[in-house]
């Protein structure tokens, strides 16, 4: 299956090792931007259906790589493929973002949810992986995703997404035993589809925290950094004792980058409210960065988004251990051209030299 | 029209001054968990029609002092007002939140824009807070309030709330010069319009900056802090060279805390995603702290409640300089029972003697 990797920039530098320049790639660089996404997306008749067809997945997970040379894939999917798998009644309503018909409000909801086989309810999603590492041919090392347990329990809690979080907090307060429960699950289940996808050949590994960021310092650390830590504990290791490279990482988390760090990853993502010199003061260069370009900059004019890249590139500084990405995913009003430019800007990129 | 003012707590706890217990009012306080609220508001018929009407405005603003003693009153309004007298076309309707009819796309818009006069497009503003503070008979100081010129932006160049500020980012990026002008514009009828609000009796003024946490830290600083700093310096000094306290709150903004003190206000509002503890070493004690109770534990189970109402209390430590408050405004499913034991909490809370 593994042909020999080509382009190992993303693995060099998600652990800290010297690269020729910084690697790159995109949050949701597989979307809507994308013309050639638009058409897949269009013969697959909905965005589920994208999901669980594992060739189309293959498809436009493969699409950015051949269009803009990015240095990383990510498989095609989404975060809540583990509650649509436990039964959920996941709906994806065009415009409206995901719906549960059957949202988890009680004890009884947790106690009735199973953990999913990734061998069998998402085997579309490790077919998918296969293929596309097949397809990639060593040509750049695919990442697997999952979301962190407290990010897809907002889901499953609020029946969707949610301004207020006023559903999934009043279980917090009023019965944390129970979001934990739930929490755990989601953990244990996490851990066996992150190894499934590592060992369908994913080469590195990201958790999606989405929402960690409307909890408080220390709810932050009970209900969604001690989940993460506890997957990134489950993952297998390889014969060597190396795991693959994990990515973590909480939008909103800027001023907690210190205590994400300390979890046993290899890199925490970085979005646009905080620069990268201050992130890397907090994380005291023990981890990768990866970051930081406000998505919105893709809607500026060529020579503002190139000002834009140099100075997220520059922000940095020296030295090995940054990847180069947005702060969030790229929004489907991005015209690809921007894309073009941002990855030319990224990979010629020279720093300055030594004072 | 000044009759003395016999609850004097938050204007001394706005200063650091000592007082005998910590002060406690909430962001939207007069709203619609409160039945007698939703009865005004009724009778008014829509939000704009509540707004617009200096008597019904001044009963909604006295209902939860009536019936929660809170320590201050703040001045039923809207931060829209301004672009509301700036003719935009501006509608609440129903669970969608504000739309203008009429969004501001390019320069040509920004040149239409009239400043309004407070004594005439905004009188009704002006009308209300006078009322108020004769309603109030010195029972509790009155707060005055507006938008940041960021904020109220955002809603007018994107047409109504946002989830990614696409309209506006681009015209940061774009066409910064247009957008500077716009914020000047706004700045500038924000100070004739908080002036006006003190000259008819606002004993404090407060800016709400609600989306300056979208913004990247360079970008916060010269397009969100620049203006309200030029607002707080256009504030009217009494004859003995004072000025109103001046609270300014910037939600998502926890750190930049220090460069938010620094800009000439008394005290910077904290939401719940930032520690007092740590804010309060953020700036150094140079200002007030008000906050930051999250708006979701007034969900909470009530034992729960009154612990992280005591664990907010406690973690801005000893000494003065705390009005209590949540971090963001309270939501309309809250029982105003919850309320009152908050209140009750607050109020009866003792410091632990000196260890």
């Amino acid at each position: 299956m593994n042909s020999i990797l080509r382009n190992d920039l993303l693995l060099r530098a998600l652990r800290r090792e010297p690269t020729a320049r910084r690697p790159v790639w995109l949050m949701r660089q597989a979307g809507r931007y994308l013309p050639e996404y638009r058409a897949t997306r269009g013969r697959a008749g909905s965005f589920m259906a994208l999901c669980t067809n594992p060739e189309l997945a293959c498809e436009v997970t493969l699409q950015p790589i051949d269009r803009f040379g990015f240095d990383a894939a990510i498989l095609f999917s989404d975060i809540l493929t583990i509650p649509h798998a436990m039964n959920l009644g996941l709906e994806f309503d065009t415009g409206e973002g995901p719906k549960f018909g059957r949202p988890v409000r009680d004890a009884a909801d947790i106690d009735r949810l199973p953990i999913p086989d990734p061998g069998r309810e998402l085997r579309y999603v490790i077919d998918a992986v296969a293929m596309i590492r097949r397809e990639l041919r060593g040509r750049v090392p695919l990442i697997g995703f999952a979301g962190s347990p407290w990010t897809v329990a907002t889901y499953m809690v609020e029946g969707g997404g949610s301004k207020t979080f006023g559903q999934i907090k009043r279980m917090l307060y009023g019965a944390p035993r129970d979001l934990h429960r739930l929490l755990d699950v989601l953990a244990r289940a996490t851990i066996l589809y992150l190894n499934a996808q590592i060992a369908a050949g994913a080469q590195a590994v990201m958790l999606f925290d989405t929402w960690g960021g409307v909890l408080t310092p220390a709810q932050y650390k009970e209900f969604s950094l001690r989940y993460m830590a506890l997957i990134l504990d489950g993952l297998t290791r390889h014969a060597d004792g190396r795991v693959v490279p994990r990515i973590v990482f909480t939008k909103g988390g800027g001023a907690w980058l210190a205590s994400t760090a300390a979890i046993g990853c290899d890199a925490v993502g970085v979005d646009w409210t905080t620069d990268l010199a201050t992130a890397r003061d907090l994380v005291a260069d023990r981890v990768a960065l990866q970051g930081n370009l406000d998505p919105s900059a893709l809607l500026a004019p060529p020579e503002i988004l190139r000002a834009e890249t140099l100075r997220v590139l520059e922000s940095f500084g020296r030295g090995p251990g940054h990847v180069f990405n947005l702060g969030h995913g790229i929004t489907p009003e991005v015209d690809p051209e921007r894309v073009s430019l941002l990855v030319e800007t990224v990979r010629n990129f020279v720093p300055a030299p030594e004072p």
